[in-house]
């Protein structure tokens, strides 16, 4: 790639203090898929716990990448959706899955130092 | 983006259990500018403490994603440097850095929503 990395620049490391929190990542990258409602998002983020959810929701609200709209009831409906900076995520979420694909194959073809082709 | 995304999968997870960790992917960024020795390393990641350091590269090295070199002295020299798994991790810097651009921006035109064009 043609820019240089700066890694302890501001904006890698606010978007990494975004990341680097548990579950941040799966629920930005489950609300890609459009707006939940509480225990939609929880089934969706199978592992989070009900209380941690709530508490993640909250952080990603006050950064200004979740949206919490209530809908006076009765019931009383929530719903999560992502802000645009929040929907902005999906191309790291991409990165981050063709990533992970890398990391979860089979240490076969070299890509880069040795000379083989494409697999 | 034309494929879904799946954030409950597992090449997304263990990407994500990698930059989870604190420093992890500030180490994996640092790196990308070339191979580096212990104390190099830690100048540039400042803020990260020698022995969180150390016990990062260790799992950084655990899971393929940085070469430990040690060269027979006097002195003994350790370089640390990028797998080919550790490398690719390059696009995924770069999208995190043009979303933490986004996110550390003042919010003017709104991308998504609103029929702004372009700034």
């Amino acid at each position: 790639m043609a820019r240089q990395l700066d890694p302890q620049c501001s904006a890698f490391q606010t978007a990494i203090d975004v990341l680097g929190r548990p579950w941040n990542a799966l629920i930005l990258g489950t609300l890609q898929a459009g707006p939940a409602r509480f225990g939609e998002l929880a089934r969706k983020c199978h592992g989070v716990g009900a209380k941690i959810l709530s508490a993640r929701l909250k952080d990603l609200e006050s950064r200004g990448l979740v949206h919490r709209e209530v809908q006076i009831g009765p019931p009383i409906r929530v719903t999560y959706s992502l802000t645009s900076r929040g929907q902005a995520f999906e191309e790291v979420a991409h990165a981050i899955e063709r990533w992970g694909r890398e990391l979860t194959a089979p240490p076969r073809a070299r890509r880069r130092g040795g000379r083989a082709g494409k697999p």
